[in-house]
């Protein structure tokens, strides 16, 4: 293993100017004017794989291809890890904010030491290099890799994937393989290595409610005629007890609270909830009274309603009592719970607390459920070694209170299990101006791949557990 | 009084034709291509008043002028009368939806006979000049009216009636009376005559509630941010009571009943909720419900949620939890109660129901009392009596659910209460095209207007009891 890891220090130079030929590809895959460069992107990933030995192809889709590669590794009884990054990137602009051109990369100096900045930088060509780089010293060392090894680039996840179904569908024999890496996650911070194991899911609704057939004067009908606001005020006024629970009858069906290791294990992360949250000017946790502030972001379902409107919104007043009065709605789920049952039960739960003349119409939006990673899943404990040992320290479990739909896809479509293992940080400005990749973690990322590749192969037992 | 309303007969055709003239001057108020023509409709009715005998003259505001007129009439120990009208008119558009010319009047057969088509028809210059013409036979009876009489024709009712305020506090001793009779309301039925006895006042107050400092991401914030549309969702939904009573502290404070005669009185017109409702597509009182329907229109206040906004309102979903959200509301008061404090209240049950983290900012907006005609006014006795007189039956005491300015200027400004008693239908097309006055209706009112002039003279102790 040393030498694999003197190989991957030894290639960082060359590694930079292989990474930074990528960056300059501005593949943004959300502007349909850069379709050609997406191409270019997906066929300079092709060729760099060709390259390092694997079989490696362009997936067309009906938007941005995708490039599938494979490499045999060790052999037919070795783990078979599928690895999934992308090489889409976002648009850059506000372009006047950026330090320097967004497609020009550069190595700067930081804080923290040298730190690659460009679009793209860590998400996700900076991560997806930095497991190339992995896999390319393994090769170089030992002339073949220790797993089985198939690569996923997906050309279109940075504007909502929307070939991914059918390229997961089309391409299933092809993307066989044990369990999902994936590298487009952070580190709990710069020392700390994470696993994300678990996501939250999502489910949308809409809810108008429905009071009189026009506007009435408020003047002329108020007091006796329905307000379709006051239906929906209050109504939404009652989704949650005094404890912060929500009421959606069937709403905490099938969900599991953490693992008791898990739980231990972020009370020992010392998350200030008041310094989380005084970032965004507040200071008390506002979820479940019983629920600790880490498992309100992480491990607890919620129902938000993320948009209300109805009647007068201008200047000044109109004394209108409005035809109806609508509120947009998305619940995050968590593992166990079913996103068309919730939104089943929202419905009940509106219907069920209808005055009469208050008629309530639902528009169901995107459902799809959360994600917990298997426990004891050997993969995972084999990477928990690999990153104990090159960080020195344990990786820190923690979960995502937000969504990634490839994740999902990956379950519902190929039935399998995602590792999520990256090395970015939380102030790494993805999506935002000045994007970058502090040079360290691109560097420990390859080392940490290069680890976990090995631990990957040192599993006899693949198959998680029951 | 046979004589004088004989003459009223006698010269509806010359009338008419005095009303046409009248209604072909487009002045309307709200246009400032028309100010030219609220001029002249000022002039116009100047002219005709001092024709008849008035002291007229155009009182300037800063926007277009009144008209002042006044008569001695019976001399200084009879009544005084304020007579208030107003001779602009609403905009005309949509044109196209007129059978004819807004400002070209005729006279059209309908199901109750001939009726006067024309923007104003009703609102407001029929109506004075059918009170102009009761004045004009008294004058050419008796050569003199029966009680002393000031008219005031406001040139800017339906624009919101802007320079009113500056109006009645420099003419105040020249609009000096006992009371003031407004004849721009409606008969309960084209058979049965009305005094409006109660008007709902208004106060407007919006409310902001403030959460995060930024808008936030759902997923990554979901379940530990408290999210301002939950705040103010919970708020509003508790503003009521099971029994649909206001739960803001002090909020019926002041508030009288009805006197059981006028309670009475409603019970027999015959109200038919289900029916008044079911032109709106409703059917059930949706106010306090130990509260007859007339009561809930009429005698009681409410709080109404005008409007509701925050977050995001476009098409699908967008994981946000808003940094605010904002609600509108009115308050219709009724007599006794104080609008500033009804206010405040608003205010200080809106704070009392934050929670941690959330802070709500308050916009007052204009703010109005309630009225009601004194009970047992020697006014109003004798125009029960003159009403009844012309029309064969009572007049109904009824109330109205909505606000007219002027009256609570006329209490504020210049201590005076006011008679509402005017001839129009609710099907006369106020505001709309084809706006109509039916010719019985424009006869018959002159004919009381006649009748109400001599009842108040007959009055001895025209102050009002304590």
């Amino acid at each position: 293993m040393d030498q694999v890891l003197a190989a991957v220090d030894a290639a960082i130079p060359a590694a930079l100017e292989r990474l930074f030929a990528f960056l300059r590809i501005p593949s943004i895959s959300a502007q349909p004017a850069h379709a050609p460069d997406c191409r270019r992107a997906a066929l300079w990933a092709r060729d760099a794989l060709a390259e390092m030995g694997f079989s490696a192809r362009l997936a067309e889709t009906s938007g941005h291809p995708a490039v599938i590669a494979s490499h045999e590794g060790a052999g037919p009884d070795a783990p078979h890890v599928l690895f999934y990054g992308h090489y889409d990137v976002q648009p850059a602009d506000p372009l006047d904010l950026w330090e320097t051109d967004p497609f020009e990369p550069r190595l700067v100096e930081g804080p923290r030491g040298k730190r690659i900045v460009a679009r793209g930088a860590v998400d996700d060509k900076g991560q997806v290099v930095s497991f190339m780089e992995a896999c390319r010293a393994h090769l170089a060392v030992k002339g073949r890799l220790p797993v089985r090894l198939t690569i996923l680039l997906e050309g279109e996840e940075e504007n909502g994937s929307p070939s991914l179904d059918e390229l997961l569908t089309r391409e299933r024999e092809a993307l066989r393989a044990d369990f999902v890496l994936v590298a487009d996650t952070n580190m709990w911070d710069f020392a700390t290595p994470a696993i994300t194991t678990s996501l939250r899911g999502l489910a949308a609704m809409d809810v108008r409610v429905h009071g009189p057939s026009r506007d009435l004067h408020s003047g002329l009908f108020g007091g006796i005629a329905l307000n379709p606001i006051h239906v929906l005020t209050r109504v939404l006024g009652e989704l949650r007890d005094a404890q912060g629970r929500i009421r959606i009858p069937g709403f905490y069906e099938g969900v599991q609270p953490p693992p008791p290791g898990e739980l231990a294990a972020w009370a020992a992360l010392g998350f200030d909830a008041a310094a989380f949250l005084g970032e965004v000017g507040l200071r008390h946790p506002a979820g479940e009274a019983d629920q600790p502030p880490l498992a309100q972001l992480w491990a607890r379902p919620t129902a938000e309603v993320n948009g209300i409107y109805g009647g007068y919104q201008g200047e000044g007043s109109k004394t209108v009592i409005p035809a109806h009065a609508t509120a947009k709605l998305t619940f995050r789920l968590v593992a166990g719970q079913d996103p068309a049952r919730i939104q089943d039960g929202f419905a009940q739960f509106v219907t069920a607390a209808l005055p009469p003349d208050a008629r309530a119409e639902f528009t169901r939006g995107g459902a799809a459920p959360g994600y917990r990673l298997p426990e004891g899943a050997p993969f995972l404990r084999a990477a928990q070694a690999a990153l104990a040992a090159e960080f020195g320290k344990p990786a820190a479990l923690i979960g995502s209170g937000a969504s990634i739909p490839v994740v999902e896809a990956f379950k519902t479509r190929l039935g399998l299990d995602t590792l999520l293992a990256g090395f970015g940080l939380d102030d790494d400005r993805i999506h935002a101006p000045n994007e970058k990749f502090e040079l360290a973690c691109f560097h420990r990322g390859a080392r940490a791949h290069a680890r976990l590749l090995a631990g990957f192969a040192a599993r006899a037992d693949r198959v998680p557990p029951p």
